[in-house]
């Protein structure tokens, strides 16, 4: 059934995705074993590593960004080995049952849901383990059920500061290409990326972006069997244009396009813009007087904002208004914040005035909804929005 | 350049065309002569009916709506006929240019381009017209530089009650498929439409609903010079589902997807849609202190808004600043409103968020470019789409 | 219902639309009085000229084919003009009846739809019009009911040796883009092309490239009654990168990669891919002991081949029969070749692997239908292909 | 660089994608938590019941087939395990390396890859296991690298005599929906499917269908440590029409239209045009004098046709020839076939004249690339297609 209009599609990913990577998509697949194949992926392969700002391989998977992060993990690692991660969110969760599922240990610092990484803290357990059993320290950059960022250099600093030679491994996958993110510099051995987000693809496509370090643990101390995410294979021909099995050819075109894209408006202004953007929005959610989910204004995301409902009043109601009468999706609350707060993604291919139809629905929302709040604070966004647009 | 997010096209047609449209367009040309486009003709031209609410025949264009205008004098007049036409706004001077083009006498009955026809104007015309020299009456329902909708039916009863046998031509341009419009009952004999406004396509397709007697005129009186438009190779042709010549079939692929959608959500519940937005759009114009047009709220129209500059304020230069800040295009001040005034776009396939958005765009706009206005109201906007919800 | 693999339309237009082409008509449509509008418009407007070879300005109509036949006649003739007109074939008759059509006094030499215009019989008219009333002489290029092309510098020829002033229109719909066409070359006043042959668009677009005189005649001696079709009008918008009233923006993207399209290919390598696939085509017919209607070599279509039955079968039963069994469209027999012969379009976006299919096709359902033949001869064909791909 | 005509892409997979599914994939992506999403995931995940011709669950991997291949193994075996493969060609050999990356003991059957697996040989295997060590017997039902089809009964059959527990593989990736393959009747336990073949869609979805005796191999016996690949949560979060991480949605569209399409024309009549295709390309290749890489006329596949070059010629410079000069790209020689033998795809949207087209441009190249052959047999190959169209 036609309901008019666009629909808002306004969870933290997949987000809205442009007409001209639909139209890149929509081409007759061609043989991956050709020079024009060769061609598209080099391309891509190393746009990727300017997404991740890294001269380091990138590697690209057929698959959902779930796969690359256990991609990260079995070429790296050896059965029964000790990962430390921080429970950040859902995210952090599912990442360490990942781990559990492939048979490593885990230890897991808990947070509220409501900070980022405490990196005195995993400072502090990396003191603790004098003979090096922490193979990994697995960290969410962006945590896509909050909305809180986490400071990846600090831990690179503990990491450092300890000494420690685990490898830190790091999931940007609702932060790369929206929130800066430096792979090189930061230290990071494997990054973790998704299609779906700040790439402004279809899900279908994952990466994971490998320090030196990392391919020499893939090289030389890795035991868990595995074979389709074998880095070694991929680089092998990925080196000529290639991968050892047939890729998922027409989102490559989607990415060829996307990294034109965000090239044409250039990373650094992408980054500004999903800052900008992400001002507004909080300042319409304070001035409803709603609480964000993340509690430090230095973690807030660049990309989601998690907004905390009113005791007594359920997301998943507001949102199946806002839906219903507005035609626009937001984030559910996931793991323990489900009922308790939604999430609303401003990331991708996305403007001030999407930004403005995206606020007015969560305003008219909560109205229609019942949920209690200031009124009017759409405004206090068109004016953030307005003073940024007079400062540009 | 990337601009990133969704441009808005809020000029007051072309609109902006769905994804579902988009991709029928989007579809392999087939023989124009074969069984497979017989039954896509069929389909179109039955459905037009629905649009224009008649069960007398539609001509289907492939051309501009410019062409449809022209058709309607062309295949219905002699040479040196006198048309009588009322001059609501740029469209209407247009259309009367379009008749003196064609050798055609015009007489004009001007207005201040805030008002719709006067029918008792009309009808005082018409009365002293005793040897019935005007062939043809030509009005614009809805007045796509000003945003004022004419009483149709009003028309209708001038002529009925001097009992004048000159034709009805309304020029439905900016009015079908979003304004209640009804060729038979109001007794139209040559209405006009186009595919770029609330058919929710390209531009490139028109269309003639014709009377019997408008067929009448055609097969009996009319004796202007014409191939192209006439008629009656048209409804040959048509009737085994086929064209003179080679019809634009990929439009015509759209054109029966919008077809589909219309009668998905129904032309009443397209209507009132249009109400709705058109109410809201008002009661933002309202709340910043603008002056609207349209000076008779009975004439407002429902699928544009036309906004007066305060004086000494340019449209062009607000237009231009909304387009590069916040990639929204509005429609130009047309003819004596250039510079005095611009005009807001709300149809086609529209909802409450991409209005909000709109409107958001036009109210930090005015901020940006200096215009005095009254601030936040886009709140007005707001709480009348929230109460409208709260109805329906 | 879903008929497996690619319907082949064969027919001599409109042609097979090109993904590229698809796709870049499938993007929202633009503010029409737009910059970004005027730079499509420009590029356009500019690119036209090369494909008509050409320095004069090319108009573009949002219409048919048939109108760009109109708008010839009706810039640059007075009513009761005396036109010249060679009858080479259906659309030969056709572009006379709009003549008719339009008021103007209509001569035709005759032919027997197997041979092209002979200049030799214009000239011999021409000489015998002492009083210069003979005002416009219109031929087809390339004939598109019979697969005959004309030698149109001989026409020329023919108007310069008896210093007739008569204006020169030719149409250029099915070799435009795929045979040579010379509009300043050949001396043409008037050249009318449409999309959806060589240009390997959808159609909805036609064309008038116009000479000096051709304007000189607009401006200073034409008194036709007629809007929409007016050069005047075009040209002072079109300078500026605009329409006088709302074009058919998303057939005009695909005509920008059209134009990018064949400027990789180079229209020298168009032409001669033509020429290659026809001479291979008629080797197959001639193989199959089938006679094409063309009789005259030198005059044979590089854009289509009409072929005619043998006595007693009708091509309308063949062409069903294939298009039944082997989802190919071909081309009726059209006015006095109806049920007589048929014709295979090979023009456009088309290669030799797509005109062995579509030989294929034609010998199969030759089998099939019962239509006496030779038999085996699409390996003329082939053989024909071969020598020519050695040689390139 | 714009070639023109279409692409003949008859690689043996990926296939040439039909338009309607192009389309189809190219649209909004929507929420992947959400009721619409549930609803194509419900239609996708039963419609694929019916491909598999089975009532268990079919799970549906946002991935590379080589990924359903890995699927199949960890869900279902412990490390150590040891499984029994028959290597018939290079996709047999690529299987069981996966088992070997993922620490399984590999007991290779091995074939001159001109042969279908050997039930018999199987069954001796299978009889010399009296401890029952093989826990899985891995075979491919049609050998993309050779075009030759293995009669899994016969293999089910062994097993069955030897009352021996080994859970039954098979993939089915280049018979999948172009070939009868019926998973619930040959009491297969696990069959490994891809998009980018019969289904017609662009590579990115891998598909397991699994007997009940395989989910409860994996719920009871597994042991091989993995995450991705779980069947489990895949089925959990399957029975709501939701996925336990982002699926590839657009390639889901793209399977939903497939889906229909093979509705449309029925599974046996796809079947049987795979057949016929299959059997007219065999003419063509024996008319050439050249042989067919399959040996066994029962094992002849119907998806794509393996060809033997000449002594002393190599296939890559054939299929170099081909491409450059006739835009048609096939399939090489793969491992020990390598250089000796090509492949000509014939699966999925292929219809006569596509195939026409592609025997046509198999010859042209053949008497380019001055490998010896005989002349002229796209004509025993029409014959045969014309044989088979009279008798439909």
């Amino acid at each position: 059934m036609y309901k008019a209009g666009r629909h808002f599609l306004q969870i933290p990913g997949p987000t809205n995705v442009p007409d001209r990577i639909l139209r890149a998509i929509d081409a007759p697949t061609i043989d991956h074993r050709s020079a024009q194949f060769a061609e598209l992926a080099c391309f891509c392969l190393e746009g990727m590593k300017e997404i991740f700002q890294t001269t380091s391989p990138v590697i690209i998977y057929s698959a959902s960004g779930t796969g690359a992060w256990e991609a990260a993990l079995v070429n790296t690692l050896r059965q029964g080995d000790l990962v430390l991660t921080v429970e950040t969110g859902q995210f952090g969760r599912l990442w360490a049952n990942v781990a559990r599922n492939l048979g490593l240990r885990v230890e897991v610092i808990p947070t509220d849901w409501r900070h980022g990484v405490d990196a005195a803290e995993v400072q502090a357990r990396l003191a603790a383990d004098p003979k090096r059993e922490i193979a990994a320290v697995m960290i969410v950059h962006n945590e896509t059920s909050t909305g809180v960022t986490s400071d990846v250099p600090s831990v690179r600093g503990a990491l450092d500061t300890e000494s420690h030679p685990a490898l830190l491994m790091v999931d940007t996958i609702s932060s790369l290409a929206s929130i800066d993110y430096r792979h090189d510099e930061w230290g990071v051995d494997v990054s973790v990326g998704g299609s779906q987000k700040g790439l402004m693809l279809p899900p279908g496509l994952s990466f994971n972006a490998v320090s030196a370090k990392a391919l020499d643990a893939a090289a030389n101390r890795a035991t868990l069997p595995n074979s389709f995410w074998r880095w070694d294979a991929m680089l092998e021909f990925n080196a000529r244009g290639f991968f050892p099995f047939t890729p998922a050819t027409n989102l490559l075109y989607g990415l060829r396009e996307a990294l034109h894209m965000l090239r044409e408006e250039g990373l650094a202004r992408v980054f500004s813009r999903h800052q900008r953007l992400a001002q507004a929005t909080r300042k319409a959610v304070c001035g409803w007087g709603l609480e964000v989910v993340a509690q430090n204004p230095g973690e807030y995301s660049n990309t989601l904002t998690g907004v905390l409902m009113p005791e007594g009043h359920d997301e998943a109601h507001l949102r199946g208004v806002i839906l219903d009468r507005f035609n626009m999706a937001l984030g559910a609350g996931l793991g323990k914040l489900a009922g308790r707060a939604f999430r609303i993604g401003h990331l991708g291919d996305f403007n001030s005035l999407t930004l403005a139809g995206t606020l007015a629905g969560v305003q008219m929302g909560l109205e229609l909804a019942d949920v209690p709040h200031a009124s009017g604070d759409v405004e206090a966004a068109l004016r953030c929005l307005t003073a940024q647009a007079r400062e540009q």
